[in-house]
């Protein structure tokens, strides 16, 4: 019989439910809306059905799903299995998401962890970060997050919320953050943070291609991107100021965890070989030399280490 | 036959050398100075001298000792038993420590490790992290250093020179610091950085007792401790700044560290009922609140974790 794992990569706009092996081969997989707004309950029955969806189509018996992994938005608690709140899953609390789900699958373990504890953990398990011992996962997207793989082992913390890089402050009386700070990473460097900055210098009244590009549409990372590839001038310093900060978040990274690789992955990642160099180098000239000449940086070869690394929560030790 | 191990805390000024038992206890310990500028191997062969002179105080042959650890500044290679070379021992470069003690006391294990990673060992096994499976020690003296436990285990890096905490960035284009870069933690919260603070304002002109406490001394930390505890404003209003910018640091820490407690060390925690509260409320205003209800902070309860943590290294796995 085959054994399989059921990974869910849940998320506050969508799901990613797939069924994988344990060498991080996704068998299948299919992504559903969340629909938040319509509460947890409904949602989780989706999950159920779409996993029974999915051994069907694999033409599965149920006795071959051996555990799923849930990642999710925290904060929540893994022990008790528990979603205690999110800013990405408004409305829900509490949510007994593993109860819930053991309701169907009974005696399976299931395992819940912070969704940027299970991409770091996918990515170490089978991307960028396989081979090594301290592993960083650090994901640009919306927001900033990531995880942390310290001397093998997946940095959880006392409740599973370590390493919420993006919420650090890199600058006092910086930019005011979604979560109500100023000056964390992610009000410098995530993809909300390029769009924002771009607006604000077109508003300047900067000439640029960013707007013939983005058109109707509202300025976002993806159009300063396009107008940085095409040479323009203010998208360029935008993006070099990208590299500078992220090179800033990962220079405090290393000094902290001292890492032997590091993999950058989410939708800004895409633009990576546009910032590359400046991050580099904002790393490379504040970083100890020692810890530079162990450490290397590539963009995360997994873009479903979310997904896999959820699944592989259940067979992880 | 007893046994005992050897530890030794290396310093820029002074190695404090001491025989202990497994449980922490140090049954003898001598402070000498380093005499940095009279090169490395005066100051091994001093450093052995002590051992023996140690163990003979003592009346304990030298089949007993089972072990010698050494805490020193980095950035240095626990693996190879090197320093590196480190902005506290000037001129000392690749010091193949280990390997020279050796000479003295073959077939016992002889560990080197980062200061900061050996402190947090010995304040968790000795000291207020006791218990507690994700633990952090933070050291405000001169600089600001530290290490931390993450499940039970210290996270020493790639390299061993993981938690540089002191060197992260807590503001972009802040104060210089003694490491080049700009707006480290250390410059902003370190004893040294109390000073600087101090003697700036007084340079603007402010009325203060601080530099009545200080006479013809250089403005220091306890100067400034001891002008707040008389009620002095100017005094008041720097250590209240320091509460904030320790508890931003802390706040970082949380973020990423997640932990169950965190011990605060160095000659600076001796001031630290002075600014506790309002590094509490920093830290409170602004971390997750189930990452508050589980994290406890507390002044160091071992002046000597540095010492017994150091020693710690040969037997603790």
């Amino acid at each position: 019989m085959m054994k399989v794992y059921c990974a869910i990569d849940l998320g506050g706009t969508k799901m990613n439910i797939g069924i994988m092996t344990k060498n991080g081969e996704v068998l299948e997989h299919i992504k559903i809306p969340t629909f938040v707004e319509k509460g947890p309950k409904q949602a989780i029955k989706r999950m159920k059905n779409t996993i029974y969806e999915l051994l069907e189509k694999l033409g599965l018996k149920e006795e071959s799903l051996k555990g799923i992994g849930i990642g999710s938005p925290g904060p929540l608690d893994s022990e008790k299995g528990i979603i205690i709140k999110s800013a990405n899953l408004k409305g829900w609390e509490n949510v007994e998401i593993v109860k819930s789900l053991a309701e169907d699958f009974e005696n399976i373990p299931i395992k819940l962890e912070n969704d940027g504890n299970a991409a770091a953990l996918g990515e170490y398990l089978f991307g960028f970060g396989k081979g090594s011992k301290n592993f960083v996962y650090i994901t640009v997207s919306t927001g900033v997050g990531g995880g942390a793989i310290i001397d093998g082992k997946l940095q959880k913390g006392g409740n599973s919320n370590a390493f919420e890089v993006g919420h650090t402050i890199i600058s006092l009386n910086g930019p005011k953050c979604n979560c109500g700070n100023y000056g964390c990473l992610e009000a410098y460097a995530s993809g909300t943070a390029i769009g924002r900055i771009a607006r604000e210098k077109l508003s300047e009244g900067r000439e640029s291609l960013i707007s013939k590009i983005a058109g109707e549409d509202c300025v976002k990372a993806e159009h300063v991107f396009e107008a940085a590839k095409e040479g323009d001038a203010l998208a360029i310093e935008i993006v070099e100021n990208e590299g500078y900060y992220l090179g800033i978040g990962i220079y405090n990274i290393i000094a902290l965890y001292n890492p032997e690789k590091i993999s950058i992955g989410g939708g800004v990642s895409n633009g990576l070989e546009l910032f590359y160099d400046k991050m580099i180098e904002t790393i490379n000239s504040m970083s100890l030399k020692p810890n530079i000449e162990i450490c290397n940086i590539k963009k995360a070869h997994r873009d479903d280490c979310g997904l896999v690394g959820a699944g592989a929560l259940v067979f992880y030790k």
